[in-house]
């Protein structure tokens, strides 16, 4: 088996791993994140050449969490791990990467292949001589999985599972073995970029999708279009904007198709989400007799525990493997380039609609008397707080809901996991969009909120978000525990407290100094007033962490009806 | 598909997860790990009723080394996470449980099966409808795997599951959907508890081997005995000591085998490791005509990078499922039974052996000038601060070779992770062994060591340490990263530094109070002797964190023959 090719017939000979971070640098990788371990740790010797930045996350899942942040501000992220403990570790990080629809590349460092082939009892393996069971996980959660075991293959390997990685917007996992990392492999073809631009569409098949949706968009009377998810994640963002601009058709969001649209832009109607909506915006949408749908996902933490009332009937949906009309589906129409000859062709004076409600920061209208910072205020008071091209950085939890009520200035990207739901997950994704923000170099603000609860699950990131010199700041809603847990079950339940820490000394435990990080404690909405008020908090360069109290059994009302039909939902038994 | 049995034909109805919990109880559970999520909160509220405690770790992989560690003091651990999010968040800590055979049992809160059927786009699914794939992944590590989804058929599928996590030492894996929960089982089983005792072996092969054994054993001229992990997993503890004492044979242990053997009995002869072992012991072990493994476990981190220089001619392996004498290989023949035979039937008088070496811990024989505290000196200074019946936990890295050093007083319980080496692990680990002996009774001292770099990994562990009032000692080996990781490849590579954390502020910022927990930071040799002489100090009955620098390239001998080994198969190349 072994190979007979090292650096004969190659007209470039370049390392495998040279190889493979230049592809990954070519693609848009700049920072790769991970744990290293020795299966690893000569493949990290060439991230400096490559020109790529080591992150060195606390431990595996925090870098997956991550790199998956990393990749929904950068287009794209990597992960590096060791074989076995270090990839099964992030494997919850890369399942909520394949649940959410994000770019991630997995490569783990793993035994030399001549190990693999004499079955040896290696450290970091179950001991029963199978190198394949963890690769054989990772499959479930991976568009493409690549074991790169022979030189002459591998070049292609890594340039296929990219290219998937990229197009289906999902993550890829890459074996490389200790004995292929300095293998050499053909080099000129690193002057070809990889392909990463999406197959046509078939002409006809595409013409006629655009006919049925023209024709139903020029009837109807009073149409809107709702954005959800996938139009983020499969790139249709400049499609949904010049739709919006052309038909002048009122715009939704789904929870998680927040930031997708211009929340300042004279069309947008706010957050939709079945009966979980505010009413105005259930009545617009109930009303319409056409909803134009652009990358649904309709989960229940998305549909406020599948409340919508819309029909099929009234329905086009435009996804990224296939487009449905009313009944009508047209698999492998992918929606791009659908939607764009839809802009081309269709003339805006036969559009009409009701125009959609109008969406404003409702601080004032949820302020009560009390010095007690609620969640039906806090939320529309940080719409006003938030900068134009702020990255704002939600947990699964009260703030995943709570942000429904928040307007955002124009350019803000929202980071979210509402679909996978992986508490903790938020801190790591931080991380993440700070770091993607740095290599982009706009170094924009990374706001993060996230509850106590959820917090404390990963919090040890914080120390690579100090070593980083990361722009940040971390709103941790102190409400003593669990709130989403105990609104669906056990509300005054010992399982859904958690221990009481210190928390704005966690900065300074983690290695920051006073310099790098500032800590601040809020426990009225007059102090919260002040502190987002205040310039020198608005413009810091750096860490900051806000101890913000709210109370243990407050939660927006999205939480509630969504957590209610989560209960009712786990009890319900057939018959 | 729906159930028609509820109650009706039911000697004594009880809910399913009653059931559970009670036949967790029966086997030796008393606290369980975990982490609460929607689908498992209903379940949580049986914990009480059954008399079981829940501990609610920080996190799930948290948990999953905590019942890892629960188990190896208790005898059996328990764990409850909830689907997708939680169970993958564990699985590393499963995975090694799987790998280093510990019986821990894995409760997996899950959606309803009407949910299941319906392929509903849940929160915590990968949004494909598929609820088998995390089961599927599961199943890689589980020795048994269970869906409960017909009440008719659960009883059965735990009792077996719970058999065999017992029998086979290993993880088992229970899906719970929410819809099971309070589903009425018959309950008049309980009165019978599970058979855990182990099948025996067929008599006349056992037979057979005892015969061929004793032949062997009696025809040898300086035999030894060595002692290994699985003698610990697979409980022949009574059986090696009977063995000893009876034939007076010297008897070594290996790295995994630590704690196995009473250190303080006068046949004793030290840690075996190949080459890694002290000079006197590879003498003895090598001049041995005979060496008799129990529970032999070869794996290259027990085996100082395979360097064993024995051979299979001279060999009897007592395995849990077979014998192997010299070549010949009895499958289906399990120690336990052929070991008793051996014992009763051998004649002291014709064992004859030379001495193995003294075990003693050198202290002075390593004591540098130097006020630093070095590998060499500190382990073996150790061996004088532990007392009778302490629980030692070591860390991949340096303390689990540093250990090889220090010699135990009697009823010493040793936890490592040799084989599956998930940094991280140890501080886990430590707490729930920490619970297991509070459940117990006898309160022992819970004494880990652990380097800083694994220690970041899973930090906030020591919270719930905490929260749960354990007494433990925490040795942080301050040594600026991954000191196991330099000395494989990367000496001074950044990539294997770690951020400067304020390391004894640790317990206080993850809410102890000074009543709760105290800190020393200790830099000198000097200072650590007063510290471990200190009377209050060894008697403390909490948490105890001791910032113990030493310095950053400093590795025990057996670390550097095991780190250069491994280095150099992971670069072996065929050819």
């Amino acid at each position: 088996m072994a190979t007979d090719i090292r650096t004969k017939g190659l007209k470039k000979p370049v390392d495998v791993t040279e190889y493979l971070f230049a592809r990954l640098s070519q693609i848009g990788v700049k920072s790769v994140h991970g744990v290293p371990g020795d299966y690893n740790l000569v493949a990290l010797d060439y991230l400096p050449k490559a020109g790529l930045k080591w992150v060195g996350s606390v431990n595996e899942l925090n870098a997956a969490y991550a790199a998956d942040g990393y990749a929904r501000v950068k287009g794209i992220g990597a992960l590096i791990t060791t074989f076995g403990v270090g990839e099964l570790s992030a494997i919850n990080g890369m399942a909520g990467a394949y649940s959410e629809q994000i770019p991630v590349v997995h490569i783990v460092g793993c035994p030399s292949t001549v190990s693999q082939r004499n079955g040896m009892l290696l450290h970091h393996t179950l001991g029963n001589g199978d190198f394949n069971v963890f690769a054989n996980m990772n499959a479930e959660i991976s568009c493409a999985l690549e074991k790169l075991n022979r030189p002459s293959e591998i070049a292609d390997q890594i340039d296929h599972a990219l290219r998937e990685c990229w197009l289906r917007s999902r993550p890829v996992y890459l074996m490389l073995p200790t004995d292929m990392v300095q293998q050499k492999i053909e080099g000129e073809r690193l002057n070809t970029p990889i392909d990463l631009s999406p197959p046509k569409n078939d002409e006809d098949r595409e013409n006629y999708v655009v006919d049925v949706v023209l024709r139903y968009l020029h009837q109807a009377k009073n149409p809107v279009i709702l954005v959800d998810a996938c139009a983020i994640r499969h790139r249709v963002l400049d499609e949904v904007r010049d739709l919006v601009d052309k038909t002048k058709l009122p715009v939704f969001v789904t929870p998680m198709g927040k930031g997708a649209v211009d929340e300042t832009h004279p069309c947008y109607g706010g957050v939709y989400a079945g009966s979980g909506s505010l009413p105005e915006v259930t009545e617009r949408v109930d009303a319409a007799d056409l909803i134009i749908t652009i990358g649904a996902l309709k989960s229940d933490f998305n549909t406020a525990g599948f409340s919508y009332r819309t029909s099929q009937l009234n329905s086009i949906d435009f996804h990224s493997t296939h487009c449905v009309v009313r009944y009508s589906e047209y698999p492998g129409v992918a929606m791009k380039g659908v939607l764009r000859k839809v802009i081309e062709q269709l003339d805006p004076k036969r559009m009409e609609a009701a125009p959609g409600p109008k969406v404003l920061n409702e601080v004032k209208e949820n302020r009560d008397e009390s010095p007690t910072i609620t969640q039906a205020w806090f939320w529309p008071r940080i719409g006003e707080y938030l900068q134009e091209n702020d990255i704002v950085v939600t947990e699964t939890g009260t703030a995943n809901f709570g942000i429904w009520a928040t307007k955002f200035p124009t350019g803000v990207t929202a980071l979210s996991q509402v679909l996978w739901g992986s508490i903790g997950w938020a801190l790591g994704a931080a991380q993440g969009a700070c770091l993607a923000t740095q290599d982009i170099g706009d170094n924009r603000r990374t706001i993060l909120f996230e509850g106590d609860g959820s917090l404390t699950l990963t919090v040890q990131e914080i120390s690579t978000m100090v070593r980083h010199r990361a722009r940040i700041t971390i709103f941790c809603i102190c409400n003593e525990g669990y709130t989403i847990e105990r609104f669906i079950h056990g509300m005054d339940a010992e399982y859904n407290d958690i221990a009481e820490w210190k928390w704005k000394d966690l900065p300074f435990v983690f290695g920051a100094t006073e310099k790098e990080a500032r800590s601040f404690q809020i426990k009225t909405k007059d102090q919260l007033e002040s502190l987002l008020k205040d310039k020198d908090f608005n413009s810091w360069g750096g860490l900051q962490f806000v101890e913000l109290y709210m109370p243990k059994k407050d939660a927006p009302r999205a939480l509630l009806l969504t957590a209610e039909a989560s209960a009712k939902n786990n009890a319900k038994m057939e018959d």
